[in-house]
């Protein structure tokens, strides 16, 4: 291929749509085919999550394209977790060192730049798009325009799929032979609920942290919004006890709700019509092999779709167009040597990725309220002061770099794990632990 | 449901045939839809793998139906492995005690024959139907007419997929929320080579067992057919050395089979024509839950299809029949009982045999020709032999017996593998043996 060639991008979600910047970038031509209509004219769809995480990860790609200090200017801070006990008291754990954050900013908002930027290196974005059909042999795609309803048929030089979870160009590559997947949905499904700022547009809770309402089984959480509200998310399981199915009656979700979250509780108007109205929304984890079937690949969600509890489903779908941008420019457009690299190098790292969003939604429900945990994180905190290069906490290492691949990270957390755990036995740990030998204990992650 | 209901089951194969049956004896109209032609008349398609290994389990489905003593008639009695080694030496191991067989019979025979039975039961068979979609709420099929080329939609009491490993009905589920699914292929592929009859219609090889050439990374075995042929199958991996993939050039392929199946090959007529000409086919696991959205089940491969070494999928696909018709049974027909309480009781089952085939690729293709193995399979016949309730070698529980569930049998076969590693490690065992305590080794079962 060279850089005259065609390349059709399915679906102009964030991933989409930043992976069309990085192809129109290298001179490539690019249409953006999507499904629904362009959400910067029809509001006829929300999205889905209203806010998200923005990490390091996010942000290295977001640099490379030159939109990085835009984003970060509408992006709200967020410095660590607030955890809210249930007579309402706070208590504040630091994501990571001084100046460490993560982001909650408007995935809308974050889209439509990407769009926008995208529209200014001369992509063309194909809204009401539906894909039918993908021919792996031709390249070629059979989509149904929903305005016209007619179906066309054209072929491309390559075909990349960004389009999610629910991936259409995923779901031609099931029925080859030889394609692994597994779509597997997790026990507990998720309601947003929504605080209104208050006067002025003040935040009504504190404002630079990311709240959380820890209850073992389930779960609050709340992000902020620019316009001074905050999206709360409740997560709660299926089915039995304290679950969507079981909550039924209006009265039983007011009793549930004001004796689990009173301090949130106060600030939802309308609780109970909100939570008969929003949407009880599943969460799914896809994984699959290979992500490249000749001419196609997929990216992003639509290769492997991850569970919320990290905050990094976004952020490993943009270090996905970075890496497959940084083999582009090692392997000079080579493509096919691409596709094959970039499957193979990037697939441990999202299968750890995938491991561990799943194993933080049990630390985010349940650790974080332990004091167990929270003697953990101080112990790492002081060891990450002490050999900042040397341990570095497993939450760092996945958010706040971009140099340590996920599989590493999760390879030294177990290590980390292994050790700490061993150390918490000692007795009397809670009085002793600053007169620990944090020289040895280091030197042990490289025995 | 009352017993004048109507029933669509999809896929006239042999579970769809023998469920069919089933059904048909409880009263129900039974309409089945095939999207191939029949089989009888047309002989377009041989099907997918020639024979198979009818078992226990299968066996006595077929009994409630009252076909297992005509399809004896036709089945060859396998009693157990016949080992070749690269010499073309052979040694025997027995499947199970004196008079324990399993048995090799044409698929499509087999096929043929539920489905006149089926007829007789006043079943309708509609070939050259293809599904085109499912509607779960309203229990209906939109069914594509090859013939015709017309599409009818239909409505049904209940709609039953057993339409195979690619199951239209639950391709259908698939997308509905909340559905778990996998597909795995596994490393190895398989091509069919024939090796005809001598004079006379005489067995070239043993008739009564069933051959194998374990070569550790690779394997062939053979299954005799009535006509004095027999079918072997090569199982290959795709890649790598020894591949599918690298075996290209009729030389290789030739001089690769001649010294890893010296005698085998002598016997085998246009080897290298037949290696090119004959498919190569894949190798895939499926699991899925639930089987059932309202008033629709998959069953047999649709629902856990398996890998053909434990020669349990055809077996397992008749017991969930025979299962499904007790819990008919035993709630007087409320199906909405009967599909929950089948797959909950069922799935722990299917996953076992699931686990159960793809372990004993390897113990075919590797242990058998291992010593220690052969050791291990002398002890454990001893001590079946000496408490013949109470300590059943793990091949019998699966393939001898229809009372343990599959899900029992691997958690005990665990048990005796623990205690057979132990006793293994004895100094001198192989002299020794005979002198072990072996009421005591029994009553380890029991801790």
């Amino acid at each position: 291929m060279n850089s005259r060639n065609h390349i059709a991008v399915i679906g102009a979600g964030l991933i989409g749509s930043l992976l069309s910047i990085y192809l129109a970038k290298r001179g490539y031509k690019v249409s953006v085919f999507e499904r629904r209509a362009d959400m910067r004219v029809s509001n006829t769809e929300a999205g889905r999550s209203i806010n998200l995480a923005l990490s390091t990860r996010g942000i290295k790609a977001l640099e490379e394209v030159g939109l990085a200090d835009v984003l970060k200017s509408v992006a709200i801070p967020m410095h660590g977790r607030m955890m809210h006990d249930l007579q309402g008291n706070l208590s504040f754990l630091p994501y990571g060192r001084e100046g460490q954050y993560i982001n909650s900013i408007s995935r809308s908002g974050l889209n439509e730049v990407l769009m926008n930027e995208a529209e200014k290196h001369n992509v063309t974005f194909h809204f009401n798009n539906k894909c039918l059909a993908v021919d792996f042999e031709q390249t070629s795609l059979t989509l149904h325009d929903l305005n016209s309803k007619q179906n066309v048929t054209k072929e491309f030089d390559l075909i990349i799929g960004a389009d999610g979870a629910f991936s259409a160009i995923r779901s031609a590559m099931q029925i080859t032979d030889r394609f692994n997947y597994a779509q597997h949905y997790i026990e507990h499904s998720y309601k947003e609920l929504h605080i209104p700022a208050g006067e002025n547009n003040k935040h009504l809770l504190e404002k630079n942290a990311l709240h959380i309402w820890p209850r073992e089984s389930f779960m609050m959480i709340a992000l902020p919004n620019p316009d001074g509200s905050f999206t709360c998310t409740l997560f709660l399981a299926n089915q039995g006890s304290n679950s969507f199915n079981s909550l039924t009656t209006s009265e039983d979700i007011s009793t549930f709700l004001t004796r689990n979250f009173p301090d949130a509780v106060k600030l939802i108007p309308g609780l109970i019509n909100q939570y008969h109205t929003n949407p009880t929304s599943s969460l799914v984890m896809i994984k699959c092999f290979p992500w490249v079937k000749n001419k196609t690949l997929v990216i992003g969600d639509a290769a492997h779709a991850i569970v919320p509890f990290y905050g990094q489903g976004m952020n490993a779908g943009f270090e996905d167009c970075r890496i497959l941008n940084n083999l582009l420019s090692k392997h000079n457009d080579n493509w096919p040597i691409v596709l094959e690299e970039f499957q193979t190098i990037r697939k441990p790292d999202t299968d750890a990725i995938a491991e561990l969003a799943l194993s933080n939604f049990i630390e985010m429900r349940d650790l974080v309220a332990d004091p167990k945990f929270l003697l953990r994180k101080k112990i790492e905190a002081k060891l990450h002061e002490l050999y900042p290069d040397k341990w570095i906490p497993l939450y760092s290492m996945v958010t706040f770099n971009d140099s340590i691949r996920y599989s590493e990270a999760l390879a030294m957390g177990r290590k980390q794990q292994m050790i700490m755990d061993k150390i918490l036995t000692t007795p009397e740990i809670n009085a002793t632990w600053q007169q620990l030998n944090f020289k040895e204990i280091v030197s042990q992650l490289e025995r």
